[in-house]
C-alpha cells in the first residue's frame, strides 16, 4: 500500500514568537531551528523578513539543512505592483527558499483592514504569488480567518484559495484565526474547499482557543489536507497554535494516520520528542508541563490506586503506546499506596539492586509510608527519596552533622530611615569532628540559611559550589492549627545542568526548608562520588 | 425546538484526586464541592468511601445542594453476593444519592485483573447495578477500558454495556481509560453501543493522552452520548480527563451543541467559569494556566503584531466570544479606558461608586497596575484590592502603625538533649501615639508574628480576638535569584464565619506574609466599623 507525503510546517519561530512573554534573539532562533530538524519537520518558518532587525538578520544566511527556510510575508497591497511593495521586496531578497504570504480571505477584513475592493485583494494574492515564483521560490499562500470568512461568504473565500493555487502556489493554508472552529466544522470546509483545490496542495493552520488545535489539525488531514502547520509545545498568541509535539506522534503512530499517510520525520527522530520539547522548553525558560500528552514527566506516570497490581503484571494494557518509542518513560509513583513490587521498581530505575528478600526493604517500605503520612511527597521529590533508600541500606556517608541553626528576619529603619528587611542565619556544623559556625544574609530566610550553610564546607567546598537552588515551592497541608508545610526544592549543577527536587515537611516553613536544603546538599556530595 | 438535556458529571474530587501531587483533604472536598455548585453540574463524585479515612469522613454527610451527590465504588467480587461484598457495603452505607460502580468490560482484563470468567463479570454487574437499586439510590456503571475492549472484543463490551443498562443503571459510561482514542473510533463505537443502550442513558469519560479528552468527549456527544465526565482545569492521572473548564463553554456557546443541548448551568453561571477556575488553581496551589481556552489570562490578549491596528477597530471580529461571557477579560494593551472601565466594575461589586472623572481613579488605577507588575494578583485577594481603593480614597484610618518587627527561628537542642525548632516574634506597634511592644512565640515564624501581633491592641483587641486565620499559601514567581513571593493569607471572622483573603508579595517570604497579615487585621477593624 502506497502512503500519501504528509508535510509538517512549523511556524514556532514566527506565529509561535507572538506569545506574550516570548521574544527570540538571533541566537535563540538557530538553536531552535536545529531542534526542529532534530523533529525531522519539513518546513522551517523562520520570520518576517523587513519586519524588525532580528528577523532580517536571521534571513541574511540559510539555516537550515534538510528542511525548506521559509519566510513570512503579506500580500502586495492595493495600488502597487509587486515590484514596487517594499514588504514584499525585503521578503523577496532574504535567504528563504520558501516564501508564506498572509492573505486576507474574509470580505468582511478585506473591507475593514485593507479597505480595497474583493477584486483587488484577489488581483494581490495573484500578482504576489506569482512574484515568489519569479524569484525562483516556493510559494504558499496563508488564508487569514479563512473559516469564519468561509462562514460569511463561501463564495469568497473560496476564491481567493482559488485565486493563490491558479497562480502556481505551492500550498494553500486555511488558517482557523481566531481558533473558534470545531472539527465537524473544519471537516465540512475542508471537504467544500477540495472542489477547487486538491488536498495535496492545501494545508491547515489551527489556534487552540477552544482546545481543538490538534483534534482540528487531525480532523483537516483526514478530510483531505496533506500539510499542517504547528509549533513547538503549541507556544503562541492566545491559547497557542496545534502543538506539532502532540501531533506528531498521533500521527505517526495512531489509526488511521499511520497507515495511510507519511512523513519526514523518522521512528528515530519519534525517540527523541521528549527530549526536544523539554530542550525547547529550556530554551524559552519554562517549566515543562508534566501533563503534555506524550511527552510530559507524568503521561505514563500512575499514582499506584486501584490499578496498581494489575499495572504491575501486564504495564502494557495500561499504556496507550509504549513510552519508549517518544523518549518518555513508565513511572509507577511511590506512594502511601505503595506495594513492594513498586518499590523494587522505583529501586531498580536508580539503579540499586536488592532482593525480594531483604528486610531492609520492609524497613525501606515503612519509612516512605511514616514519612508520607505525615505530609511527605515523594512521587515529586527523586532525590530525597534516594537518600532515603540508600540510608536504609548504609550507602550514605555522614558528610557533615548539623547541631543547630538560627535565622533571624527583621524589618526596621536603617540609619538613613528607610524601612528595610534584613535576613540573617547562623549554622552550626560538624565536619569530621570538629565543630564549624558560619553566618550569612540573604534575601529570605531560606537564601540566608543557604548561604550560611555553603559558606564553610572544608573539604567539601570545591562540590557544593557547583550546586544552586533554582526553585522553591511551598505548600500548605491540612490548614488551620493542625497545618503542616511541604516544601519542594528544585536544585541544579551548574556544569552538568542535572536538576533535582528534595522534600522537607514540618509545621515550621523554616523547618521544612531546612530539611530539603540539606537533602540537595547531602545529595549532591553523593552523586559526586565524594 | 426542544433541546435535549445534557448531564455534566463532575470527578475531579475522585479521578481528579489521582493526579500525581494531589491529594485533598475533607475541608478542601468541601471547598471544591462549592465550586462545583458555583458551576452548575449534575453529578458531584466525591470519592470512594472505604478505600481511605478522608473519603469515608467526606461521605459521613451530604455535601452537596443543587447536584446529586455521587460515591466511586467497585462492583462486586466474583463468588460473592452484594450483600457480602466490603467493598460494595462501605459504599451502600455512605450518605451518597448515587453510586457509580467501575466495571470491567475488556475481556483481558477480566481474565488478567479479576481472574473471573466473562459470565461471573456481568453477573457481579448486573446484582451490583441491583444492589444500589435495592437501597434507593441512583445507580451508574463506568465501563473501564471500554474502548479498548470493544476493539478487542466488540460483544462483551456491549454485552457488559446492555448488562448494566438491562440492570437498571441511569447511565452506562463508556471510559477511554487508557486516553489513546480518537474521535474518529470514538464516533463509531458510540455508534454501536446506541443499538443496545439508547443515548440519554449513555455517557464518555475521557482522558487527555493525545491531547482529545475535549475533542473525544464532545463527538461522543455529537454521536449521541447525553453525560460528559471531567474534571475542574482537566486534572488528573497521566495527561489528565476531559477539562469541564473548556468543554462547557463550547457546549454552550458553540454550534451544534448549544443550539440542539440545554444544560443545568445558566449564562450566569458561565459568567462565573473564570473565578472558579482560578480559585480552584488557588486551592491546589498552581499557577494558573495562562494559555488555557476560555478562561487563560491570555485567553483574549493580543500582542501588537500585524492585526494590532485592526483589532482596535473591530475587537469582535477578532475574538471568537464575547470574553465577558466566561468572565474573563480582553486585553489590547491599548490605553487606560479599558482598564478603567473594568476597574469601575470592580469598585461598584464592592459597593464602592466612583464618578468617572474623579482623578483619584486614575491614580487607583496606575497603582493596581504597578503593584500587579510587581507580583500582586488582586483577582484572588478582594480584602487587599478593597484596602487599597478605600485608602487612595481616604477611607481607611490608621488603626496602628507598625514600626518594626523581627522573627528569629531558632533549631537547638533543650535540656533534655532533645532536637527542638523554637519561634520566636517582636513586633513595635504605635496605637494612637502610643508605642506598644509584644513578644510571642508561635508554631513557625508567620504564627509568632500573628500571635505577637494581636497579643495587645488596646482598644482594637475584642474585635481582633474574633479574626482567625485560617489558610495561608505561598508562591515563588519568577524563580531563580529574581525570584519574588507571594503569600496569600485567608482569614475568618469566628462569629459570622465570613471568609476573605488577603496578600503580600516581596522578595522575603516573611515580609510578604507579615504584609497580607496586616491587611487581614487592617480590614478586620474595617468591617467591624471601628
Amino acid at each position: 500500500m502506497t502512503r500519501e507525503r504528509l508535510y509538517l510546517f512549523d511556524t514556532t519561530l514566527r506565529d509561535g514568537a507572538q506569545t506574550a512573554g516570548i521574544d527570540f534573539s538571533v541566537e535563540e532562533k538557530i538553536v531552535i531551528a536545529e531542534l526542529l530538524e532534530r523533529l525531522g519537520v519539513d518546513y522551517v518558518e523562520g520570520g518576517y523578513p523587513g519586519a524588525n532587525p532580528t528577523d532580517t538578520a536571521f534571513f541574511a544566511d540559510k539555516r537550515t539543512e534538510a528542511a525548506t527556510f521559509t519566510a513570512f510575508g503579506m500580500t502586495k497591497r492595493a495600488g502597487r505592483s509587486a515590484a514596487n511593495d517594499p514588504g514584499l521586496r525585503q521578503v523577496l531578497d532574504s535567504a528563504a527558499e520558501a516564501i508564506c504570504l498572509v492573505a486576507k480571505s474574509w470580505d468582511y477584513h478585506v473591507r475593514v483592514a485593507l479597505g480595497c475592493t474583493n477584486e483587488e485583494n484577489l488581483d494581490s494574492i495573484r500578482e504576489s504569488v506569482e512574484a515568489v515564483r519569479a524569484s525562483g521560490r516556493e510559494a504558499m499562500i496563508d488564508c487569514e480567518h479563512f473559516f469564519d470568512g468561509y462562514k460569511a461568504n463561501p463564495d469568497y473565500a473560496l476564491a481567493c484559495a482559488k485565486t493563490a493555487y491558479d497562480a502556481g502556489a505551492r500550498w494553500v493554508v486555511l488558517c482557523d484565526t481566531n481558533g473558534g472552529t470545531l472539527p465537524g466544522e473544519v471537516r465540512e470546509i475542508v471537504q467544500a474547499v477540495r472542489a477547487v483545490v486538491p488536498g495535496e496542495r492545501l494545508g491547515i493552520h489551527a489556534h487552540d482557543d477552544t482546545g481543538h488545535a490538534v483534534a482540528n489539525s487531525l480532523a483537516a488531514v483526514e478530510a483531505g489536507v496533506r500539510q499542517v502547520q504547528g509549533t513547538l509545545n503549541g507556544i503562541g498568541e492566545r491559547c497557542g497554535n496545534a502543538n506539532l509535539v502532540t501531533l506528531v506522534p498521533t500521527l505517526m503512530l495512531k489509526a488511521p494516520f499511520a497507515d495511510t499517510l507519511e512523513l519526514k520525520t523518522t521512528q528515530e527522530q519519534l525517540a527523541d520528542l521528549t527530549g526536544v520539547s523539554r530542550a525547547f522548553d529550556e530554551i524559552i525558560n519554562r517549566s515543562p508541563d508534566r501533563h503534555a500528552p506524550y511527552v510530559g514527566a507524568n503521561a505514563f506516570a500512575t499514582k499506584a490506586g486501584i490499578h496498581a497490581s494489575a499495572i504491575l503484571k501486564e504495564p502494557e494494557t495500561y499504556e496507550h503506546i509504549p513510552p519508549e518509542t517518544v523518549g518518555n518513560r513508565r513511572r509507577v509513583l511511590v506512594s502511601d499506596q505503595a506495594g513492594k513490587s513498586n518499590l523494587i521498581g522505583e529501586l531498580d530505575r536508580l539503579g540499586i539492586s536488592v532482593d525480594r528478600a531483604d528486610p531492609r526493604l520492609d524497613a525501606l517500605l515503612a519509612d516512605v509510608k511514616a514519612r508520607e503520612a505525615q505530609g511527605y511527597a515523594y512521587e515529586a521529590a527523586d532525590a530525597s527519596f534516594e537518600l532515603l533508600a540508600r540510608r536504609r541500606l548504609g550507602e550514605v556517608p555522614t558528610y557533615f552533622e548539623v547541631k543547630s541553626f538560627r535565622v533571624m528576619v527583621e524589618r526596621r529603619f536603617n540609619a538613613l530611615g528607610e524601612l528595610v528587611t534584613v535576613s540573617e542565619a547562623v549554622v552550626k556544623l560538624d565536619i569530621d569532628g570538629a565543630p564549624r559556625m558560619s553566618v550569612a544574609e540573604g534575601n529570605g530566610p531560606v537564601n540566608a540559611l543557604d548561604n550560611a550553610l555553603r559558606k564553610d564546607l572544608g573539604r567539601h567546598q570545591d562540590v557544593i559550589d557547583e550546586m544552586e537552588l533554582i526553585d522553591f515551592k511551598v505548600r500548605i497541608l491540612n490548614g488551620g492549627t493542625d497545618a503542616v508545610t511541604r516544601v519542594l526544592v528544585e536544585s541544579q549543577n551548574r556544569r552538568t545542568h542535572k536538576r533535582w527536587f528534595t522534600i522537607g515537611v514540618s509545621g515550621n516553613i523554616v523547618d521544612a526548608s531546612f530539611q530539603a536544603l540539606i537533602d540537595s546538599h547531602t545529595y549532591t556530595l553523593l552523586k559526586a562520588g565524594v
